[in-house]
């Protein structure tokens, strides 16, 4: 079942999982990372090393990337040694990095003026979703663009969804960033109010979890918070780097977002107190430690 | 089906359904509230009337209690001409309004003190609920006294919890309030900044909201949101009374919250705008407002 060539670029915990199931696809993979090992790691699973970004687009019509954040994606695509040096007109650039809409929209500018198409297409779902290959991609981009790569995207997620044009992938990212860490600082408000109150949070848990306030956030990070258990899941570096770019781009916007600015100051404390490897539903942390409760009561 | 005595004290938008569906039920009622006329509406549907809360704890060994908050809960029951006036020792008072829970906790005790048993049940499901007698009842108050009116509480709601002791129920209702009108208010923030962006806010309701931003409020109230229809449902002047009683509890508790204390402000700003008898879900408004933008794109 060959495939076609793949080039990737950025083989972190999200990056490996997401070469692995292009592999078992039958695609050919051209990779490459600044960590020697995980490129040496990739190898060994069949996929085919390069020395930059660059050589990787020389030898792949169409090049993932992805990568921490903004500045990782500029310098990978559009820097010295980057995608854009090394890639033919009519290849396409598939950046699926969460990173900031108007980044996107740079990089997708500079691809377009190379004859390179350009697709952004954040993901959520984590570890695990990458792993069983059911991540939700939220792209932005042209439609020809997102349709001749649908069924390469579906090998890595479950939900594809078309969101808009360049950056619309990265602005409902930020719309999901949003919700939950506003949602999952709500929860340790009033699960934390609940403790202090001599409640049981188990019993508050059970009441609540039916009806309005009831969420996926709840049940999947409250028992989290009334167990006291923070491993990540999704860390709280990664959230404040998204929530970053949700100010960013409310700025450039002209959108206010006062909880959202809010939260991501809360989350900067949490990073300043060594928390940021932790889990983001210990967002709860900060009103815990303002309560001198706990909500796991421990 | 004779039921025996029951008496209510409170007949507005929620005490009227709730008497109707206790009147079905089989039980003898004898109702009051300030406002004759809705009095007289119960009387024309089978209810006697009582000329004041002291007359109607004479005539019913339980009584119910539901007004709009603290103050109104404490005249009925503790004030001149109220419940406890009219009590015997034995009877029990249970008060299905949404308060503090520091007033419930006077009032049980006042209770108490007279031999009078005493439940806080505040509801949540609003008048649709009321009608179809689903609400859900957060119950705070002793065991035996629970058990004892398990059977009367579910002729009003579906959801029957004892959360703990005095206080309890409303603490409960407290943490869902907070978390529904943080959410609300987060899910304006992301809708708001998708469309200035120029996101179609359908495409990125349907990307986001079988994912970790999922929740009852955003598959209610984002709909709302984008139609910018903003009909009650639960108005803004009652989630803003009970963010007041949140934030009056957490200053009791010594528990900060500061984003409830920041949307309890926006909140207030919009009662200002004239605005206290829309759906909750124009907290969105307060957003929309900042950022020049409607999510409706109206």
């Amino acid at each position: 079942m060959p495939q076609g060539d793949v080039g990737f670029v950025g083989l972190g915990i999200m990056g490996r999982p997401m070469v692995r199931n292009l592999l078992k696809a039958g695609y050919s993979l051209t990779v490459y990372d600044i960590v020697g090992s995980a490129v040496e790691e990739m190898v060994t699973e069949g996929a085919a090393a390069a020395s930059s970004a660059r050589e990787v687009a020389e030898n792949a019509p169409v090049v993932i990337t992805m990568v921490p954040d903004s500045p990782h994606s500029e310098a990978a695509i559009l820097g010295e040694g980057g995608v854009l040096e090394g890639a033919s007109a009519g290849s396409v650039v598939i950046d699926m990095s969460s990173i900031a809409p108007g980044s996107s929209q740079k990089i997708a500018a500079a691809c377009e003026a190379q004859g390179v198409g350009f697709l952004d297409a954040p993901v959520s779902g984590g570890e695990p979703g990458a792993i069983a290959g059911t991540l939700a991609i939220m792209v932005g981009g042209k439609q020809d663009v997102f349709d001749a790569h649908y069924e390469l995207l579906g090998h890595m997620g479950t939900s594809i969804v078309l969101c808009g044009d360049y950056g619309a992938g990265n602005t409902t990212k930020l719309a999901n960033q949003i919700i939950v860490a506003v949602n999952i600082e709500a929860v340790g408000e009033a699960l934390t109010l609940a403790r202090k109150a001599g409640l049981d949070p188990n019993v508050v848990f059970d009441a609540i979890k039916g009806g309005l306030a009831g969420s996926t956030v709840l049940n999947a990070k409250g028992p989290m918070m009334i167990a006291g258990d923070f491993q990540p899941g999704f860390r709280i570096n990664l959230h404040q780097k998204d929530l970053r770019n949700a100010l960013l781009t409310g700025q450039e916007l002209g959108v206010p977002l006062p909880v959202t600015g809010l939260v991501q100051q809360m989350i900067g404390s949490l990073v300043n107190d060594g928390k940021g490897d932790l889990d983001h539903s210990a967002i709860a942390n900060f009103i815990e430690d303002m309560a001198n409760t706990k909500i796991s009561g421990q």
